[in-house]
């Protein structure tokens, strides 16, 4: 099947005399989920991965995607004709020197503009040698025959009373940076940062509540550009009433194109696509940058940081009914798979308020599989949980009141001393971060070795960041701070929720990770500045049964019974019969 | 007389059409000390700190100087008719804002395009909007009578006993360096680069044993461009063994000038000035980046490092042996002043095999004295140590077989209970760093926050690095690497060279310091890859009269017993009588 449709592309691409067509995974936006519409990737090679980059020439075709899928894209693509191209693995081109040897000079490069981000388009044209350059060429829609519709679910709105500041106040803000920094038009294209700023929701993509939309803001009018028949009535009149006007999706174009070319338009490079900056004026002055609602959302509201708390006990109602459910039946009978977990865990989800969705694809992990930071359980290989060793689960909700993302690894019987001294070294590795007391101006990245230290004094590291941004009924993942060795220039500050996720994976034994999110908050003020630290949102007991209480400092062991004595009160109220008495023998004082 | 001198300078500029004129603090080679030929910026504005630029209009004159300077400066400054801009002050304008403020449309800025980095020039055009800039005039050379001459000291050789490595060796890395990234002519300008590379030394400067003198390297030929008179003939003759040739300093600029312009050059633009920048033929393809040299430099060879261990005895010797004459002369009477410790450690340096001279001023600071970090004693306002409270010595040596830097702060009788708790939290802070543990790759800035957490956990922080990279018989600061909050590109790896200088500062009140040149060791190997470590480098007690002992862990104490023990076992034999008893008493366990 894709053997024919590498062939439909070739046919195509010899009519337009292309000589490489590049189909990356990617939205119009560069969203971290895409809708259905354009898997176009997925399509073209069959591999179903969350990423990678498929590139074909007359003669060739390969896929490059990184270490968490090598093993998946052989098996997908074996057979098909196209090569895996393993980034990061030392000898592998990139795909730019792969364009380079295999295109030649005065060839023609193209790709759909649509769907390519003009940063990555800037890196393309820099690095091809005496190559063209073709960037507005569907060429996967027009072979793709039974192509998913895009998606049409209704727009809703996010109450202020969740939101906390209304659209009209957070367009203000925008306009105050635009007027402080001589900027007439901005144009953003990130779709949480329109759903974060015009305070509505949708159900365009998994995961994440967004809308497919543009949004272009100028000193006398706001629009949003998207599907109209999404809009229901009394949308667009609450909208109105915060300044918005609402316009079809693709007039985004022609708007771009009668801009006053005198002007200066603001946009961030690397969320938008191609088509839109090709759009624009020739001449226009162009100033980029982050998206300046990026910084504005990372900084919850007082009100979202309420609410937030809130879905977090919520969320760990749910996730304590759930461990005591995986406990019963593992204890008692062989019967329940990672999927079957999986299920049930939505299933105690869903009976919390305001509960919309999970906020990502559930990661329930036994024994050897937790090895894979980003494994999925299926039916199609059921794994069954035993009494013994480790068990790793990773999930999240979309929630009305926000966005959760949490990690438990508990012993499933008996655990072998590695196992046991893992999960304590997890644990130190958990607390230190939690416990840092750092000064204003601390960036978010420099906080990342804290967490690394009771590891990499064993030897031991693990491949992934310590840390993401969390939204707020919103993004799990969210910019801009990063807890990561990979250095960033943003400053940790109050109001930021941020994951604290170590772990240490064995390939072929066990994986561990504990994952609690943090929120950045105020400490105290003395001569030398203001200093900041954190507080744990997450609430959920942390399985004491591994932990060798000998390798914790008192330090460490104080917090651990502290923030168990806060699981308890926060939680008890919700909880009765064996469930009550589950979650009070969890957070038994070690 | 300063007036005077800013009258001269006014005609000059009128005579030559100028509207504003330029002095930095700098050399031809932007070196962190200069010798007294270039000190105009110290000549014009009568201000004597290290750092700070001049500029003049014909009707304001300012100096720019950081924190470190703002007392100091304005006591210079005053009556001089020259306005102080404290840098790094909220609301005080840069000199770019000034400059675009104060010369109208069209007006000219120039300055003495030798002593300018080719990058604070492209800095300068990139700020200046329509102004036109002049950078070919030496005006303060015109009106200094009685200028110093350029320093004639002669160079002599690092003997390769000392250097572990040759020139021609050296020089054969470096063409390693050129032939790989297609270039043709490598341009060498930094002082201590060239001195490294050609393993020759000179007196030019204080503090640092450097030649004034620029290096070209081609795929035939090196030279050296150097003041002929300097350069004995033995010297020549083994610059020649090492393929090195010799040419008159001034001649760099026609040979600049002669290149072939369709060839390639590589040179360090924040070490380039703008005068050989403009030497160049206007076509010369240019390649820019940090000198390869200064990364191989920082990399200590096993023959350097044996050879600096044993320096490090040598200065650990001598700072007993001043320790304990502090200790016994304050007890006895209150007649030594800041200046004559400064002296007599001086003296006791010298005794010491293969010293030169001074790596850096000697910071001799008593109590609140202290509380600068970058104090200077002096004779004309004596400060007498007394028994009691803190007193701080920062200092070092020049040695053939290496430079030392080391920071002790030692009890001179009762220190009060906050002397005490800053104290053993900079002792905790300095443990800290000495005993990480982390993983190739990590950044050295990365190392920073490990340092800084046992002071944040109290409010308390410091102004400065935790960690500069340090010189072989070079200069004490050296790059790449550095231990700060401001995060930096460079690996920290085994062969580097760092301090450890965490300290704690009271305006007013009190200063504490405790400064260990650490190298960086390889520790383990494992399967998640290699793991990096410090060695200390540095021997001499750490004053363990102020600790609280029950604030440090059992790991902090083990530390510190264990140094000491170092301490005790490596200095002992070439330490007698009560020197010898004074060793003993401040290296018992604690």
């Amino acid at each position: 099947m894709v053997k024919d449709r590498l062939k439909d592309l070739r046919d195509l691409m010899l009519k337009y005399n292309i000589d490489a067509y590049i189909v990356p995974t990617s939205d119009p936006h560069q969203s971290e989920y895409i809708a259905d519409y354009y898997k176009t990737r997925k399509y073209i090679s069959g591999f179903t991965g969350s990423a990678g980059t498929f590139v074909i020439t007359n003669n060739k075709a390969g896929l490059w995607t990184d270490g968490r899928y090598f093993i998946q894209a052989t098996k997908e693509l074996d057979g098909s004709g196209i090569d895996l191209y393993k980034m990061g693995v030392e000898g592998t081109p990139t795909i730019i020197e792969f364009l380079n040897s295999e295109v030649e000079e005065n060839g023609i490069v193209a790709f759909d503009g649509e769907t390519y981000s003009y940063s990555a388009y800037l890196d393309l044209k820099k690095g091809l040698k005496n190559k063209k350059i073709l960037s507005d060429r569907d060429l996967i829609g027009e072979i793709w025959k039974n192509r998913p519709s895009k998606p049409m679910d209704k727009i809703f709105l996010h109450d202020v009373n969740y939101a906390g500041i209304t659209a009209k106040e957070k367009i203000a803000k925008v306009k105050d940076f635009m007027e402080k920094n001589n900027i007439d038009y901005y144009l953003l294209s990130s779709l949480d940062d329109i759903s974060y700023l015009l305070n509505i929701r949708g159900l365009d993509v998994d995961y994440n509540p967004v809308i497919i939309s543009y949004v272009l803001i100028n000193k006398d009018k706001t629009t949003l550009f998207v599907d109209l028949k999404k809009v229901d009535k009394n949308i667009i009149e609450n909208l109105k009433l915060n300044g918005v006007e609402v316009d079809e999706y693709e007039i985004i174009f022609e708007e771009l194109k009668n801009l006053n070319s005198t002007k200066t338009i603001y946009f961030n490079p690397s969320r938008v696509n191609v088509k839109l900056f090709n759009s624009l004026p020739e001449n226009i002055n162009k100033k980029t940058g982050i998206d300046f609602t990026t910084n504005m959302k990372a900084v919850k509201n007082t009100i979202e940081i309420k609410n937030q708390r809130n879905a977090y006990i919520k969320d760990g109602v749910a996730l304590v009914k759930f461990l005591n459910w995986v406990e019963e039946n593992v204890s008692s009978n062989n019967e329940i798979t990672e999927m079957d977990c999986s299920r049930r865990l939505l299933e105690f989800r869903k009976e919390q308020e305001l509960f919309i969705e999970p906020s990502f694809e559930t990661i329930s992990a036994y024994g050897e599989n937790a090895a894979l930071p980003h494994y999925s359980p299926s039916d199609r290989s059921p794994v069954y949980l035993r009494s013994k060793g480790l068990y790793l689960v990773d999930s999240g909700g979309q929630y009305l009141d926000g966005t959760t993302d949490i990690t438990r690894t508990i012993a499933l019987g008996d655990v072998t001393e590695e196992e046991s001294l893992h999960y304590t070294l997890t644990l130190k590795s958990h607390i230190r971060l939690m416990l840092a007391i750092f000064k204003k101006g601390t960036k978010s990245s420099a906080l990342d070795i804290i967490a690394r230290q009771p590891l990499w004094e064993k030897g031991i590291d693990f491949n992934h960041g310590t840390g993401h941004g969390v939204g707020y009924f919103l993004a799990c993942h969210e910019g801009p701070q990063n807890i990561s060795p990979r250095s960033n220039n943003i400053n940790m500050v109050p109001g930021m929720i941020t994951s604290n996720e170590p772990g240490v994976y064995i390939e072929g034994s066990h994986g561990i990770r504990i994952e609690n999110i943090m929120l950045c908050i105020d400490k105290f003020q003395t001569n030398f500045g203001e200093f900041y630290g954190f507080e744990s949102l997450s609430l959920c007991p942390i399985d004491t049964k591994p932990v060798i209480k000998e390798l914790l400092t008192s330090e460490e062991i104080q917090w651990l019974n502290e923030y168990h004595n806060r699981c308890y009160e926060e939680l008890s109220k919700y909880l009765n019969g064996e469930e009550l008495e589950y979650l009070k023998e969890k957070t038994k004082v070690i």
